[in-house]
């Protein structure tokens, strides 16, 4: 293939580690300027590309593209625009071909979920369909870690070591003052669909009875009684209990915790998540005196506390995406291969898309403990690999020094489309 | 005086670096072991003195105790009781001193607030009053930042720049997605009477019209009208808007913001805090997408982000105390005593117990920005070398590796008593 210019997007929620990916693959096409001409960013992911507002990713230095490796959320912007089927949307994907013709596209890099990867998917489908030749790669990027066929996503590994290090410091907190003060403390993450994040909570723990004591997972059903005696067996054999609940923690008919919190006899709205729901139930049948804290988007943009090892693969990937690219690949992801697990050692893989597209991942069985509240052996051989090391960013003035691109759109050439 | 014991307390809420001011305290005493005999720590703070309940320190390696500066919340254990008026209950202040005079205390080092050092200066009255020498020091520690006559609290530094790097990047993770998706975002910082905490998400900003945009603090009533405006204007120029709220937010009435939110117009209890009551009333009044974030514990235990100048300070009043009472002093604190903001020099000073006691400093008016929304160039210049440098602490499999100490207890000698 000639030379041609890329397309680059950032899709759904952000993490720690998505600009390590698009550092990944910026500087790798870097270093093929004989094949890749200019990397396009779509501004706001892909609506960037239907709405021809391409950043010309060529105007940022090297030194400002080196830093998005330590730089957290989407530098070019995100969004959860998802294009619906071939069939019920045709006119987005010609859409899509027009503005990558008038701009000699002709490979696509696409960073996200499964929801991204069927559409990177499909846009690769329709190249072959128009006979616009353009090659699909997609990135992997969830820190829900629910993407099948790698071993992990980039983004999982740094919030999971930010869960992991903010309970540690957390139940050092609690203990030392549980005697006249807070008995209960629950800190709720992120993980509507899949409890990996709320599981990773356990790397806190060096020994037996360490906090967290009780994990909620959105795979375990939530029982109230055998839940609340668990927390009073704990707070009178340790004075404390810590909780970690994900917050798509559920009852066993299927309404999510925090739902069941936000409504009250009389049907009125409530505020707040899960953790004030569990700490309120806690309070009300036990009477301990508790805390709570609900980290949100803390969590998933907290680069001061990133994980190396996630860091390294969500730039290995990026790189990986623009190699493949170059060798003929299309419609494919690179993936992470686990070669063992301790020493940790990994390597990149390659996984159709059509294999990974809308296909969630949940906790297995046999990752959760026998009483539905903790996870097992097996499942801490594998967490524990992904936080390991840290990948501290630049400070000035006591704060993360992080970029912030030119972000330069280019010229349109087109008239003007709104999705 | 002749060579004899000391004793060592936590009060109140814990930090990030109280146990640094311990670490300060006993590597000092062991410097001076001539003078100073062992150090015995209280068990959950002052109740282990009531209570007899006294750890051994000296069972410590001098690895363990030195392990203390980098592991946060207390490692003896913190309570928040406090000692009655000695007209109101003698009978515990005769107790301690009885304590103190059969295990040979003749120094009492107390780390606490405002409270903590008002019961460290009745100790050292008490004293002269029964004719029981004791040299009573206190050590200032509040992450509310609210004591007088020193420049600056420990605790506080690290709460701040803990606040001010999540706000950073909980920011570039909004604006990164506000087109499609969240376009406010609120996070609630400790601060019940004094704004300091808040007020330090400010630093988060490297030029005028960063986020946060909106910072609400208890000193300055809340305007429903004039707030929500500014949000609107925000999220109209900046596409997005960041709300840091101090916990104590209140209305001109003296009504908690929080309070207000937890009860709906028949009476009925709802959960959560003033972060999830804003956030609320954004959405019920503009329409606009919201997350927020509750750091809770979070905030004050993150010692994996401490700020280097805090750790320092926390480290140098430690030590401090005890080269205080070795040269005589009695019922002083050392204070921090700033000598220049840029570059920040500080040395240590001195003040009376009794000019500390029972005093909170809030946010001066000259701090707070015109709109009451923000900070002024002088409170920068006060706070920004609060956050300065950083002071990770080692890490094992991927999370801090904090120490635990043994906690020996002495054997008692005295009657039991149950405060």
């Amino acid at each position: 293939m000639a030379k041609a210019n890329a397309f680059y997007a950032q899709s759904g929620g952000v993490t720690a580690v998505i600009n390590a990916s698009a550092c990944g693959v910026i500087e790798a096409a870097r270093q093929h300027k004989d094949r890749i001409g200019k990397v396009y960013a779509g501004r706001s992911g892909i609506l960037g590309a239907l709405r021809e507002e391409l950043i010309d990713t060529s105007r940022e230095s090297a030194k400002a593209i080196a830093g998005l490796r330590s730089t957290p959320s989407g530098a070019f912007g995100s969004c959860r625009y998802k294009l619906k089927s071939l069939e019920e949307n045709r006119r987005e994907y010609e859409r899509l071909i027009e503005v990558f013709e008038a701009h000699d596209i002709r490979y696509f890099f696409y960073t996200g979920g499964g929801d991204s990867q069927d559409t990177a998917n499909k846009v690769a489908q329709l190249g072959s369909t128009m006979g616009y030749p353009i090659t699909c790669i997609g990135i992997p990027k969830t820190v829900d870690n629910d993407l099948p066929l790698t071993d992990c996503c980039p983004g999982f590994g740094s919030v999971a070591k930010y869960v992991a290090v903010s309970t540690r410091e957390a139940a050092l907190d609690v203990a030392s003052m549980c005697e006249t003060s807070t008995k209960v403390f629950v800190l709720e993450t992120m993980g509507r669909h899949a409890g990996w994040i709320a599981a990773a909570a356990a790397l806190a723990q060096s020994g037996p009875g360490d906090p967290p004591h009780i994990i909620l997972l959105p795979e375990v059903p939530l029982d109230r009684e055998r839940f609340l005696a668990k927390v009073r067996a704990t707070v009178e054999r340790e004075g404390y209990c810590v909780i970690v609940v994900s917050e798509g923690a559920q009852y066993a008919d299927g309404t999510f915790v925090a739902d069941a919190g936000t409504k009250d006899a009389f049907g009125h709205t409530q505020l707040g998540g899960v953790a004030p729901t569990i700490a309120n139930m806690v309070r009300a049948e036990l009477g301990y005196k508790y805390h709570w804290a609900v980290a949100d988007y803390l969590q998933r943009a907290a680069r001061h506390i990133a994980s190396a090892t996630d860091v390294a693969q969500a730039y290995a990937v990026g790189k990986a995406a623009v190699e493949f690219a170059l060798a003929g690949r299309n419609a494919v992801m690179p993936t992470i291969v686990r070669k063992s697990d301790s020493p940790y050692r990994w390597t990149i893989g390659e996984a159709p898309l059509s294999r990974v597209a809308n296909r969630e991942r949940k906790m297995p069985r046999r990752f959760i403990s026998a009483d539905g509240f903790g996870i097992t052996p097996a499942a801490r051989r594998y967490l524990a690999p992904l936080i390991q090391g840290e990948d501290y960013p630049r400070y000035r003035n006591g704060v993360p020094e992080y970029v912030t691109l030119k972000n330069q759109l280019v010229k349109p050439k087109l008239a003007a489309f709104e999705p």
